[in-house]
């Protein structure tokens, strides 16, 4: 379970068995996406560069300039389409990269990385999205307002260790080391209604329920919110750490973090326990990746 | 087998029996990642926007503007980076959306989509990447050059329906209904040295081939090259058409192609039969998803 | 003072007896600048893509990639730092190209221009921003709240041939052939308090004012609105033309159009007929130039 | 003549008298244009990300969208084209910014500006293309190639002072302070054909003739070519210093340098003295301005 690379977290050294066993789980042969389509314009975290998908070519524009990308013989009419997407990794379902969040003096991740070493201007050199490893595991599904007995968790909601621990017993699902827990809020029942998305936003665990996790053994966490972590932290810490979660979880440890993963259907089919699949881009400077994971039950 | 959904091919309707038939392929649980990574200017079909990774956030950034994502309580220095991704879906490991390639006078592709009615500035509407399934599939792979005792193919060479049915009895195995067969040429085993790439480039299947696969019901098929079919064809038709396989498989048929898949370690390996797992990006207006498939032997 | 280029107006056949006696106007050597400065996410009209400045090159970049531009002899810590500018045309202060508005079955615009014949993947290739002229002309302020004695005009208040007349009468100052005639409605006083300037947005002028300007002459016009044109029309026409001063002025008569030209100082001074110069970049398939415009005087 | 502003280098401070001056120079009112047209893909210096050109909006992107950006009515098919351009500042004719090229251990640029403080994620914020001021002054070509008798100089040919002063009075024109000198090496005569640029690239000014510049009071110098000064220098210094012309003019003195400005017609016509206007785009964070300069004669 050590992760003994100072680029790569636990996820990436699963065993054989493990592999297998998380491909033994599913009995019905049901596929559910965890990831809602991504759009232009889509909402996304404040500081964010907005989501764009433009397009590169197109028939018409072939035929305009002329162009014959594959020689002059072309009898039918033969063209196609590209877009151009323009993006950051952390538009909607995502998994952090270890570079993404950094702390002290010196800017440093998980690993020793830092800005004065290893950020170039094609982005972060050490522990990033090319580091990802694929996600095959066995996965578990908390699902907090459902045990709540609410649609969505309220605005900044906090999600502690006992409650945690209350919503797997009251499932009858136990949390094991290699897992990857998904923590549902109810948040993205809304989407894409930002006024609605307001209401529910940045509920999520504290710092109790990541030493929860942390000591079971998880080797990635996610949930359906924008960050996962309740915002404003109910404890900051001396010095104040406005993400103690990600600061445990992400620098310290290196438990990769899904973020926006979508969660209503696999809380409305009661699937608590799953196969999950997420394969990340493996991209030289990217922080994160992009993904829709599936949950196979 | 058969799509009745003009939007999504036939890999969209696999049935419960045949995603569990699939997971239990794998005996040994180890996983093959199919893609090699993407680095910003990384080498691209020519007529593709280039790849791009630039930084949106950093910790020095943030400070320099005094920005405060989280708030004034931040005694820890938590920072954080992300960066701007531009490309097509169409770099690296990739598979083409219905919306890619087009035809006719009314440049249209699979279903009926055509520019005139479904062409937005922010890409297709239909038959595009957001309607693209996740693939959980039996594998095949077709290992050319080891069938012909080479390091890869010549440029140009052509694989035609009688090679195809060789390779895999050599290899000892089928090609059966709701397969994903990937054909190795060699190609990417050269990647990223792109004067030797050159020397190896376009060689791949020509209509026979797309007709063998046709008959044995693949959903999916695709190649370590940039385009998945010889090129030149060695046969245009009359009238002329530049890519015949394209236009069989992916415009008549939504028979899904997968681009620039990395078979080499696999092929070493001598993995032919596996559990395939490919899951793509659901975005609005692509004409294809970036996508890092696994294989698990 | 007719255009007989079908890819550029009027302005772009200035006599050398114009040009020089436009130089010769100014007396006090006093040079106002007639653009506000551009910043990421600046307000802009709603459908037009963010504008965004992003780094490419930074000095803690090149030396975390180990990059030697100048090659391995720097022993000072030279270094250079370079910017990515994503934005179109249409951003701050800038001028139409001819390829900009379409009308018809056929989208064309002034000089035959239709996106089926001249519109390539990377913009129009008529009438666009590489046929853009400098300009140096004479230039006339119309300060229509100066008029009113208001701060700016309301939301949507039409300015007519009549007040045109009559703002110009009470300057003192006439308009003749080959003027550039810049509009203020006080909008860019409220810049960038985008609340504000909603209350003052998309006043101007109508189309009787637009006839007023073909009538005297004038070879390009200007305002300091998003759009050249009240909004909506006081008489849409029938068929209704959403647009009806754009399609008299540049449509069909290749009267450039400059928009976002910040008047304010101009006013307060003043100085209504000047020395105008705006020098658009020349760019193949662009819609538009951006561009810092000066008023001497 | 001294710069007292940290940010605007002596250009920014010019005279009403200057000003008049210069406006007073032409003659002829002929107006010849100083940048040639900027296209996709144009050749550029090496390490500057792509230049692009791609369609936001068209009229069939935004039928195909039921787009109504006007309203629903429109009976005239009334539409309209935006492009998107992705570019540095330093994409064709350009000003440098003084927040372009960094010496030293803590990486400054004129007037105190440093990453550390002044660099966010959306550019510098000191020094930066926002503090551009208008280019309207007395300009003076020196065409070294017409000097010498040739096409254009020879690949990293040294231009040093004594061949300005003698190309000067060969031509029979003074440099005065206040002036712009544009330095001819013939390099853009061969534009776009990049391997005969390659033939002739990198020759310019060497540190003696910078000094001489210096000595003269000009304001901004320029060149046809990529970057203003030859290339290997030909005397490094100690320590080894790749660029000592920018870090004597830009870094140290303020002195804006344009690059890649069109010299060749204003050559053939022989026209050594001009009214010189470059009218930069004021954006913040950018490290210069793409611009279309012109002289008047």
């Amino acid at each position: 379970m050590t992760a003994v690379d100072p680029e790569r977290g636990p996820a990436a050294f699963r065993r054989p068995d493990e592999i297998l066993a998380a491909l033994a789980l599913p009995t019905r042969g049901e596929v559910f996406s965890l990831a809602v389509p991504r759009f232009t314009d889509m909402p996304l975290f404040g500081a964010h560069p907005p989501f764009r998908v433009s397009m590169a070519r197109t028939p018409g524009g072939l035929r305009a300039e002329g162009a014959q990308p594959w020689g002059p013989r072309n009898g039918v009419g033969y063209g196609y389409m590209a877009e151009l997407l323009s993006a950051t990794s952390h538009s909607g379902a995502h998994v952090d990269a270890l570079a993404h969040v950094t702390i002290g003096d010196d800017d440093h991740w998980y690993g020793g990385g830092n800005p004065r070493e290893h950020l170039g201007d094609s982005g972060p050199r050490h522990g990033d999205a090319s580091k990802l490893p694929p996600f095959v595991s066995r996965g578990v599904l908390l699902d907090v307002p459902g045990f709540r007995g609410v649609d969505a968790l309220p605005r900044s909601s906090v999600v502690d260790a006992d409650e945690m621990a209350a919503v797997a017993a009251h499932q009858g699902v136990d949390v094991r080391a290699g897992d990857v827990v998904l923590i549902r809020t109810g948040y993205l029942g809304h989407w894409p209604d930002t006024e609605a998305m307001t209401r529910h936003a940045t509920a999520g665990p504290d710092l109790s329920a990541a030493r929860w996790l942390l000591e079971r053994g998880v080797v990635a966490a996610g949930s359906d919110t924008e960050t996962f972590e309740v915002q404003p932290p109910p404890d900051y810490g001396d010095p104040a750490n406005p993400q103690p979660v990600h600061s445990l979880l992400l620098i310290e440890h290196a438990i990769y973090l899904f973020e926006s993963i979508y969660l209503e259907e696999l809380a409305r089919a009661g699937a608590y326990e799953f196969l999950f699949v997420a394969l990340p881009l493996k991209i030289h400077g990217a922080t994160g990746s992009m993904l829709d994971p599936v949950a196979i039950v």
